[in-house]
């Protein structure tokens, strides 16, 4: 099977007949319709029969063969190469930006043997084929890891950290982290924490689609990230991405207000409960929340250290309480964040369990899975028994958000602290990840407003 | 304290002083602004000094008070009475609909003594405080159950799925169920897959506040829940509730790909993945989806039981492997469902814990936390990894209807289920769950396009 990259039967005999493989191109005529594409490795689950072709709009399709269909080779396997235009010269006059590589599709080409996606170009390339930043800025660029963004973990967030707080010793004025999409968000959270009021910005940025698809949102997400990066007012930890609506729009992110929204589209970012720093188009950055850091050195607060002993458990029907108790025990954690239903629920049931966490110096914070609006715990009764039993709302925080500065908090606090400074630095806004935008006038207890 | 509904010091004696409770409506004066509305009971974790107020917007503010404040009593505290219309005269010309109390904010009013919401209105109730509906249909309303949402289980699924196939039987044109908003999206699954191609509409209908204030959705959502049960042309189970962008706009969304969506507002309820089925206006129900099942007895499959041996866990960085495996052993489960990252990822170092549950017989299936688009195991090596490891994709599935549908299957299934058996009912589409718009042409071998 795998010599023949998973094909097997009448389509394994075809492609041998034609002398074609991995790689090649082939033009498929079936039912009138022609196809032509590169012939990819068949993945294991497929229907037998199907051959796989990678079009030139970047899709792959399945195309059931039979002996109606006509399959000829039109080249041959040629691995794409990208000419680099000469090295930009160096300009006095320009920012100068550091880019980090960390790994993700930003940074990746499509594998022709196996038909999937893999690290494969340098930082240094990126700067190549994506020639427009060179008259942003003086760019310097480096590859400090390549992990695939879920392979990241709480190591990997204090080794960026570390590095990034190096290089703004080393005087850049923008640092731009080249990040895999699937855990940026939390990745930005967690470098917000970590490197609070940043003298200069960190800007992460990635691609959905890889850089030699004609669809990739690579050059133009680089682009804008390197110009926030050597330009923007804001000092601040942003994820810069396509923007959910419009791809003329490259939308800059709070760190710690950011969720990646969709599986697939280039637009598939979002803040929420806020709105984006800035935005990115061909006019420039423009702000769109002016309550920013601004660039400096004056607050900057640097602690790099998290602790994984935490855990985010969604909250469902049919859950049984002891889960908590057997998580807290066998994982041996010090925090969990809650999502819990609507305005901060679970069942009642859970709540003799939370007391007993609580009463032993857990942290237990409460957020919703509803992915917008604050809770508010005090407006059914079994919201109130949750407070009384200790667990800690934590108004409009993101959960993912919540369980990056829970790591954050018991990191910074070590191993002695005591409950009440773990809820104190949990409420309170550090770097914008909780509050604002439906806070009432300041006259008014602004926790009791539960509308929209 | 609780004597003074939760008041002390300066506020507790100013309360005295004025002969003024919790209930009775006073006027505010302080800096020139002038506010009038109800003493509620103070919660634990407030403020000191704050009193707080429900206003006639049936918002609740707490107002810091000092001896500079003005506060004068109006009137004593009077449960609000509603005055009953007579009772409807039945035609026998109208639609006969059944309504369904389970619990939750549609039948709940404000508990003066405590400040919070508690259940408290009979169906009976609701129809004379919506007399519209007697116009609509000849309403017959039951109480089933009281229950908070976030304290239903897959039991409470069961005895309402029975009840409604009773109903069914005795030739009711439509059935409406009351549910609280935290977890109506759950139930509308569960009943959706209990009661497959159901003979008439099944209309899940809530409220986001409560029928004794002023901003209440509950009649809206009441009159076009009973609308739809009774006209609605497709008979499927869906969730009637006030739309994202509009007031005047009722949704009809269903009941496997629905989600609350906001913690606190009107238009808390959105469809991920699809297009509501329908949107009542007061033109009347307009259709969007015209791929609906239709009225009628003829495909009808009645099956109540779930089995609550399945979990949902959401991937987070930092989450250790062994997790899993802990929970499978220690809460006896036979079924996970992942909520991955992007595509559908977890860090590799589950994939061995998966495969040994995969080998052990569990099912594992896969979601993502992005909360659009579909997941696409075969574009990254680690996705494809998992799907080696034994691990099901489940496309474009929200999580939560996942997890109840695993629930249902491995409850339709028996203990005797095979895995295989599992996997395949859990891809296959059986009430509109998974799949849909994102669809190519049927030439093509649809899993592999993992474009938008």
């Amino acid at each position: 099977m795998s010599s023949k990259h998973g094909y097997s039967g009448y389509v394994a005999n075809l492609l041998e007949r034609l002398g074609a493989g991995v790689g090649d191109e082939v033009l498929v005529e079936k039912n009138g319709l022609q196809l032509r594409g590169f012939v990819m490795a068949r993945y294991e689950f497929g229907e037998p029969g199907v051959l796989v072709l990678k079009l030139d709009n970047g899709y792959n399709v399945g195309v059931k063969i039979d002996p109606s269909t006509k399959v000829s080779k039109l080249s041959s396997a040629a691995v794409p190469a990208f000419k680099p235009p000469p090295p930009p010269q160096p300009s006095q006059n320009l920012p100068k930006v550091a880019i980090v590589n960390t790994g993700g599709t930003i940074a990746s080409r499509i594998d022709y043997r196996t038909g999937g996606v893999k690290p494969a170009l340098s930082a240094s390339d990126l700067v190549s084929i994506v020639p427009e930043i060179a008259e942003i800025a003086n760019v310097s660029a480096e590859i400090l890891m390549q992990v695939v963004s879920e392979n990241m973990t709480p190591k990997h967030w204090t080794t960026i950290a570390q590095r990034v707080n190096t290089l703004f010793n080393e005087g850049f004025d923008g640092i731009v982290i080249t990040h895999g999409t699937d855990t940026m968000g939390y990745t930005a959270a967690a470098l917000s924490f970590a490197l609070q009021n940043p003298p200069v910005p960190v800007v992460l940025v990635g691609a959905q689609r890889s850089s030699d698809r004609p669809s990739s949102d690579a050059a133009k997400n680089l682009i804008a990230a390197v110009e926030t990066a050597a330009k923007a007012p804001f000092a601040e930890v942003v994820v810069c991405m396509h923007g959910w609506h419009s791809d003329e729009e490259i939308f800059i992110h709070r760190g710690t207000r950011v969720v990646k929204f969709h599986t697939s589209s280039r637009g598939a970012f979002q803040s929420i409960n806020a709105t984006p720093i800035a935005v990115h188009t061909q006019r420039g950055i423009e702000i769109i929340d002016d309550r920013h850091h601004s660039r400096g050195w004056d607050s900057y607060r640097y602690h790099p250290n998290f602790d994984d002993r935490a855990m985010l458990v969604k909250f469902t029907p049919g859950m049984h309480p002891q889960t908590l108790e057997i998580l807290a025990e066998k994982m041996n954690l010090r925090g969990l964040i809650l999502e819990g239903t609507g305005l901060g629920h679970v069942a009642s049931s859970f709540i003799p369990v939370l007391k007993r966490l609580t009463d032993s110096g857990m942290f237990v914070g409460m957020t919703s899975q509803c992915r917008f609006g604050r809770v508010n715990m005090n407006v059914y009764e079994n919201g109130r028994d949750l407070l009384r039993a200790g667990v800690t709302p934590l108004d409009n925080m993101l959960a993912e958000t919540a369980l990056v500065k829970l790591m954050w908090v018991l990191g910074f606090l070590g191993e002695k602290a005591q409950l009440d400074e773990v809820r104190n630095l949990m409420a309170r806004n550090l770097c914008g990840e909780i509050g604002g935008r439906t806070r009432p006038q300041p006259t008014f207890h602004g926790d009791e407003l539960h509308g929209l």
